[in-house]
Order: C-alpha cells, then structure tokens, then sequence
C-alpha cells in the first residue's frame, strides 16, 4: 500500500531534507521512524529538498508498505516514533502510481524578514533586517520574475548543465507589516536555492543596493554568476505542495 | 556607575538563570559578555532566578561599572558580545542603591498551554495539553490564589525552613483563544516553582482530576508535600519586573 504524507518540520537542528554523510536530515529521521514501525528498511520519496534550517509546514512525501494499516493509525505510528520538531499533520493511502515528486504540480514557498532584532524568539523562524525597505521598489523588481523564465540566474553554480532551467512562477507577493515582511511565492517548481536567491535580491532594491532595472538583467543575463545575493534558510518555508486531482496513468 | 539592564532570553538551550557547576547558564554569559567588555570579572545581581528552558522577556539586573559608557552605548556592547538568544532590550543608568532584588516589588509571569500537539514550532515555547479543558472551574479554583497567602504548599521541598513563604498575588487571569490557554499571574514575588506548580494544579482542575475545593484544601494545608503538580517549564515567561519610582534609602 502505497501512503502520501503531508508534514511540518522545524528544521533548525537538521542539515535538511536530504540524506547525507554528515548525518541527521529530516529524511534519514523518517526512514529511522518507518524501520522501528516495519523492522525492516522503508525508503521515503520527498517532493523535493528543503535546506539546512528552513523549515516546512506541508512537506510531502510518498512510500510504499505491507502492514495494511489504516491512514490515521500510520499517522499516530508515525508521530510516536518521530521526535518533537517533525510532525506529521496528514496520511492518505493512494494510488500505486502517485509520486511526490513527479506528480507535484505547483509548491508554495513564505519567507518572513523580521525588523524585530533583538526579539530572542524568533532567531531560528525569521530572516533579520534592520534597514527600512522600500517595499514599493521590492514589489515592482517582484514582477520581473512573474511568468515563465530561464532561472539559471537565480540557483546555484552546481547546476548540471544539462538540466532545464525554465521554470513558472505564478506568484510573488510582498505584505509588509508591522516588523515583519512577509514573501510569499508561489510556482510549478524551483531550482536549488531560488527562492532564497529572488527574496535576497528583492531585499537589496528595497535597501536601495540595487535597482529595479538591474534585477530585469540579472533575470535575462542567465548567468549562473549573476546573482551573488542568497537569504538565510532560517526565514524560508515550504507551505505547501499541490497536486493534480486525479493522476492520467498513460504509461 | 550602576546599570540597570532589561533582557529577554530563550531558555530553551540554558539551565536556568543561576551559574552553577553544569554550566551553561543566563547569568554566566552575562557576565562572560560583561569581562569581554570590561578585561575584567563583573558580577551582576538578578531580580530573581529562572528554572532550566523558562523564557524572560523582561528579566532585570544590575551592575557597576567604571567605564562611564552611555546607556546605549552599553546596550549595543552587550548585544555585540551575547548570543542572539539573549537580547538586551534596555539599558539605564541607576541611583548607586537602587538593587535589581531588593527594591522588585513585583513581578508578572505569562504561562502558555497550547492544544496544537502536531506543531514542530511551539515545542520550546509553550506547554501542551490534549485535553479539552475545563476554563469555568480554572477560574473558579484561581480566586483561591489572589490575595496575601502562604504558600509553602506550592513550592520545591527543598525551601529553607526558616524563610517566609507569605506571597500576595495580585492577579491570576486565565485566557482562552482558540488553541491556547493563557495564564497570567501578578504578584509581589514569587516562591521557586509556585508559578508552575499553580498551573499545573489548575490544568488539572481543567481536566476534572482535582476538584476545585481541593485547590483550597491543598493552599491552606501549608504542607509542601501537598502539591505533586508542576507545569512543564517551556510555557513559562518571566515577563516584567516593576521597581518603586523612587527608592526611599532609609538605611
């Protein structure tokens, strides 16, 4: 029986989603969960990676199992095992054919920038800025990156080169208030490190270190040296991961 | 000179405010910050303690300094030198009496119980309670609290004999939104663990395992052994500290 699973995580003390030699990833953590519920080694397929530090409020991910267990008694299994700081919110048993990954079809990222400094609480769920921003420059470079482009701009210099670069962004909203600015982003997928990268950028035009026609040549330059800029993980969320309703099984 | 400082910490990665042999405490990186600062040892004296993993948002303390150093300027040297989960809100120069424990006259406590079980991210940062609580018969057995009491039922079974352990409580609120339960407790001073003890006695009223005329019982029995309850320490912020407007120096 194949389970999609929707979590929230607080990624402050994990190296990210994705398995590696160093250790202690969100992945790892649930695989560990799933050994201790199957005796046996249970592999997870995530909707994507988050990095080190952000966080996620609807991670998804997909794996298969033979303990015919109900959905909410996966979910209660799950929560047992796991510790404090990963939660699972949803379990639904679906098709054989789902993917997390394949069959995402959009995801919604938020970045939140605090003003706030000196608030001890909010160092590992916020991004600080102490300058004013103009957020009206910021929400006028925001629209550059609206549409279909080539982010190759816009993610990391390890890039294989023979991936796609092209990617749709069907939303980028700046809500300012009272110490807070808060990103929100939304696309059919992004490359490693986009997010960041956009919300970093559009900091500097609001702190008037760049302005708003330069933004529109780092986009076109596609250059993977283009932008320098990259926000702290800490501010970064993985809201949510949208799916097709029902799955056209062609293959 | 003599500094009065305002600070607001999270708890959750130190032992408590005290210095003691484990190490890792509030007050010791004060003062690690304050001999960077200075090149040499500088005490403080808090308005009172905090146990391990509870919060301050307006923790007090003072110290003397003969570096004549404005009150922002010393604000901006301590900030520079602590870590970003003790921020120093507010620094002023004090009369050469003024004694950030002697002269308090009184203190609030804010206690947070959040129902959100599935939440990674208030999990260092509020109590939690599954069960539906009770908030009619809370506030019922809360009156039993206000006014001047002793409390010797409500504190560590370790207090010296010999003290006093007559408080008055001023205020003791309890406050429901949506999926929390909010506690707020004004008194002249508080005993070690009575706030969390209180609370805990409450929620179990809350939970129908303590009958509200038990509360009573329990508060006029004067037995430390009355009371086995005590909250979990992650809900609980030191919030403020009121001080005289003047200090009348009689002695």
């Amino acid at each position: 029986m194949r389970y999609k699973v929707t979590l929230a995580y607080d990624g402050s003390n994990y190296h990210g989603w994705q398995t590696q030699r160093k250790g202690n990833s969100i992945e790892e953590k649930i695989e560990e969960a799933l050994y201790r519920i199957h005796h046996r080694e249970v592999r997870i397929v995530g909707s994507g990676r988050t990095d080190a530090r952000v966080h996620a409020k609807g991670q998804v991910f997909h794996f298969d199992s033979p303990l015919h267990l109900e959905a909410a008694s996966m979910r209660t299994a799950l929560n047992v095992q796991l510790s404090c700081d990963i939660r699972v919110q949803h379990v639904e048993l679906v098709d054989a054919h789902f993917h997390a990954r394949f069959d995402a079809c959009a995801k919604r990222y938020d970045f939140y920038l605090s003003s706030d400094v000196d608030n001890p609480f909010l160092r590992s769920y916020m991004a600080f800025e102490r300058a004013k921003l103009d957020v009206d420059k910021m929400r006028e470079a925001a629209c550059f990156f609206i549409g279909e482009h080539d982010f190759t701009s816009f993610t990391s210099a390890k890039i294989d080169d023979r991936k796609d670069r092209i990617r749709h962004i069907t939303r980028l909203d700046i809500q300012q208030t009272n110490q807070c600015t808060h990103f929100i982003l939304e696309g059919n997928s992004f490359l490693r490190y986009m997010v960041r990268m956009i919300v970093q950028t559009l900091i500097m035009v609001g702190k008037n270190k760049l302005k708003v026609d330069e933004v529109k040549t780092m986009l076109l330059a596609k250059n993977k040296h283009a932008c320098q800029y990259k926000a702290d993980p800490q501010g970064l969320y993985l809201t949510s991961v949208t799916y097709k309703k029902t799955r056209d099984d062609k293959d």
